[in-house]
């Protein structure tokens, strides 16, 4: 846990000032039995939540330009046996983290090259922002991701990278890792790459058995489930299309659609929400806040995020990251796609899930 | 209750058979009092169920008979506002039922008419065996209705149905409508036709919010929810693809597509089940049991249905019906594309359903 | 299902009088095919439920007088292993149900007498009424049966009752048959009557693991666990406190307590919901309806109760019937305390109950 | 999150260790543009959980005594509003944390003294090593806490804290503000003390409503439930007599009892679960381990218990922390009762929970 939430206990200015002999007895005996007096700390609780992570957008050009010279200098068969840069939060005091529960990055991948196989707790998604054709394979079923498409790796699956065309490929990814990590449940497994078919099949195996229709399932769907989406990849094709759809009707121009286990009431991952927002040109959306952190990436269009009193532009391919309990406010230029992963599941399910919503002014 | 369970009582063999003026004056007593001797009842309870419902097949050419001659016969604004022949299990002594808990029927509609609005607390559900053109107003959201789509009529749902085309239309009809009147909870009530664009939508409101894809959904979509599937109808497209995708990686050639709330892990409505099944030319199925019946519709092929020792012929729009605990199996002689209904959901939810499955011989 | 629904396709009289030789020739042959039109049939579909059920009352003095003369007169071993009067509504043409979808009856045993073992998938309860002392035996686990204890023999328990002491011993069962009957889906099977210690502890096995306290269960409870509750008995000394605690504190002199699976969110079997109701003396309840049915016993005091216009005194061992959808209500004499089992989690699990108050006048 | 996890990032050594100006430059950019290369970290991702904290006992005497020190020097109105020394885990550095997800505490009451009102999100419990006499008021439900009572403060309920007797009293307190603070969800209000009888009834309102006996619950119990357990207290004597009535029948004598939502099916809180065991004379219990972190407090009873293969004896009201994924064992020198906490809904609600027995050899 932060440090952040106890600095009165690291702060040698201690609350009751005066000397006091037989006070500091008892203050040295406490501390020599690894106990501390709460009434020398600060901090502990406030009237709203003190949050560290600050609110920031990186731009998508940085990012490219970054992640393609490290795909020059740095192989990719380094630590961690990925090519990614981690999103990290300026107020996080150099963790590697984009907010205090969630992991975001941007990885790369040279053509001809492999990610190889591994598994963790850690759940993981990726977000294709541009380009495409490269695979991953996940407990063997190979999965083709291209521009707008979702790919869940839930926690515990094995997966790997290939990169078979002849473009370098860059994503996002989103884990949950600062929140197993607090939980001290991180486990890690390294697997085999397993011998896949180079002529990749366009539709995982997921998706032939869970991702064909809404309200389709195969019959012996219900035995065999595990605690994520059984379907995990979505495709932008449908995604735009549901989103079209949902726009038609709307009468504030601001739709929203979540992505959820197609066979049960829940979200994809038991520790990650994700949703695609289109906001029509012109509208600015209504000022929310809510419990939880979220990284959003703009798949499409132009405009500005105003979280906690900043303000943003925002452009193809950016990234920006809203702290828990942040007010924030999108102002589209064009037509805007969001694509946003929060921790929402996770506060939820512990009933710390608080939200508001002030009407547009 | 049917008295078929109570026969002992009703026959006026008594089982003590001689005479004795004492517990003759005890019994006459009893029966004053609204009384009735357990001993001396036969029937209440059997080692397996006793079932009054008999294995039957209509075949369609009798169907689309009766039912255009029907039309030509019958007005549409008489009893029941709707052109409906109900199938008569022929073990029900007269019931218009197809089984103790189901009601079946064809219902007809000519072109232009009209089946005016009402609502019930029967749930009911279309399969279109042919044809197509007609449009049922759900509550307000019309719904053209096509060969191969599943629609449902939920529980206390306005429904009206429009023939703006030029041809006659048939479908099948199932309600749980036994089930309701065991349980005395009919309730019934006429509505007003409703202003409808005559230039219906091609897709229903319904399906622009929850039919778009596996696992997109509104944002929105969990606080107003019904009892029943949000979706309310299910093209034979999407039904077509997700049977074929099944198949394609299926060892045994029979595959199963169940129809679900695309949002809730449940089926599409609180009494009926809905499967879609695909039997490969030359399969014969395993020999299958459960309780609770199923009304079979054959949509497309031909081949052989044997029923607790009865075999019956199938072709395209035959319809059939499998009695609690009888033994089913069949034989595909063509590809054998088979919508079933059932009254699983009930069995299940009062911890009632057993099923047991012979490997094929 | 009951034919009570249809009679208009029973009866003579067609609704289309004038003859007409070519319709006349279409009935045939829709009758011949085993078909019936649905314009024909009356009563199909009601405003509200058309129930057959009566409200009723059945006297505490009756009930003994004629289960002591049924102990002199027949035998145990008689057909169906128990000495039962079947309470048998006056509106159900002689079957022997209290309402469409239970069964109530008193059962009666002699001292030294021993009901042997069996089991079916009907749900039953007991309610004791008066005296105390037989024992029964689920699934091998002695329950002692003592005044105001409500013991259920959950769906395909074997169960057995013996009576091990001087006095003869009466009691109320309540099942679901008519339920299950509906649903073709009875099994029985008899059982071997289990060698159990004569001195039987006076606490079950599953009152020593699930009975112990509100919110206490063994930590491996939750892999066990059957479809009903897993604690089988409620004893009247704890159902007697928690109405008095609850009384302590009413405004309306009107308190009721439901029975629970201790462990789990649901009612004490997936088809009987059982609850104890303490009126004070000079109260009348507002007037309730609901769908479903429901068995009333009175555990004791009096008054009068108030059923669809009809008024029957009430005392003590007086059971009544409430049909579907009738209107009641509680005149409390002297304090009133009166068991309740009622089909609600049927019509719940169905989406089916519906119920109104109305504020008394 | 914990630094821990990142080390690599921040100390200097860098992996790739020879000097490569076009990659400096590429690490100043990447630094710049708060980035961070997957590839230069360490320890973010390990086969089995990193953790922090470690495996420690506090013992009664030591507990005991600083807490009476704090009580004559220290008056209960300054900081926090609370008299409380939290136990702080030698491994976390100084935090004031029993572990990574769990804050543990004794709190220490004067005669007279009271603690005033106050809530937050962090969810809060009480239990009673020793004394009694103290009263805790719950939005407003007055709740007498004696030896072995175990008290909830549920998150966000208002809690105060009255001694009205003429004895000092101690407590254990255990909340999940780790957790709470981690997901960045603390709020926290003031409230007013309200005006409560002095004369506190010896039952609270909830144990009225919800505390009577297994499986009995107001009619009306489920519509106004919150997130937790509407029991918030469970007494001594139900505890012991549900721990004794499991050890009758016990054949490894080593038996634990969950404290559960009386209502539904849950832990009391949706951050903590709360268990208690009884350990017989000699009995060595297997060796456990599961993900997330435990507390536990020897109600009564010596033994000791290995941890990690660190081994601390046990006498009561000695308190020790069992860290994610440590091996634990108990050995009973005399019957042990062990009240345990831990954060186990947490690990199971986003399914990271984890668990491992070895057989006592």
């Amino acid at each position: 846990m932060t440090i952040v939430e106890t600095e009165a206990n690291t702060d040698g200015a201690r609350r009751y000032g005066s000397a006091d002999p037989e006070r500091d007895a008892l203050y040295a005996d406490i501390a020599q039995h690894h106990l501390q007096p709460l009434w020398e700390m600060r901090g502990l609780l406030t009237p709203t939540p003190r949050v560290a992570s600050l609110p920031f957008r990186w731009q998508a050009e940085h990012l490219r330009e970054l992640a393609s010279r490290s795909g020059d200098l740095v192989p990719i068969d380094r630590g961690g046996d990925r090519r990614v840069l981690a999103l990290s939060n300026p107020g996080l005091g150099g963790a590697p983290y984009i907010s205090s529960t969630l992991w975001a990055a941007v990885q790369f991948l040279l053509p001809g090259e492999l990610a190889p196989a591994h598994r963790h707790t850690p759940a993981a998604l990726r977000f294709i922002l541009d380009g495409g054709g490269v695979y991953t394979v996940l407990d063997g079923d190979p999965v083709v991701m291209n521009r707008g498409d979702l790919v869940l790796t839930p926690s515990w699956t094995f997966h790997e990278h290939h990169n078979p065309g002849n473009s370098s490929m860059m994503w996002l990814d989103v884990l949950d890792l600062p929140v197993v990590a607090a939980l001290d449940a991180i486990f890690f497994e390294e697997g085999r790459s397993e011998e896949v078919d180079q002529s990749v099949a366009p539709r995982s195996a997921a998706e032939r058995r869970y991702g064909q229709g809404a309200g389709l399932a195969p019959v012996d769907a219900r035995e065999e489930l595990p605690a994520h989406s059984p379907l995990t990849v979505y495709r932008w094709a449908a995604t735009d299309a549901a989103l079209s759809a949902l726009a038609e009707t709307s009468t504030t121009g601001d739709v929203s659609l979540r992505f959820r286990d197609p066979v049960r009431d829940r979200d994809v991952m038991p520790t990650l929400r994700c949703e695609m927002r289109r906001v029509r040109a012109g509208v600015a959306t209504p000022t929310d806040r809510q419990t939880g952190s979220r990284v959003c990436a703009v798949f499409d269009g132009r405009g500005t995020v105003d979280i906690d009193g900043e303000s943003f532009t925002l452009g193809s391919g950016d990234i920006f990251v809203i702290p828990s309990w942040a007010q924030h406010r999108l102002h589209a230029h064009t037509q805007l796609d969001i694509f946003t992963t929060s921790d929402a599941p996770v506060l939820e399910a512990l009933s710390l899930y608080r939200s508001a919503t002030e009407a547009n002014t």
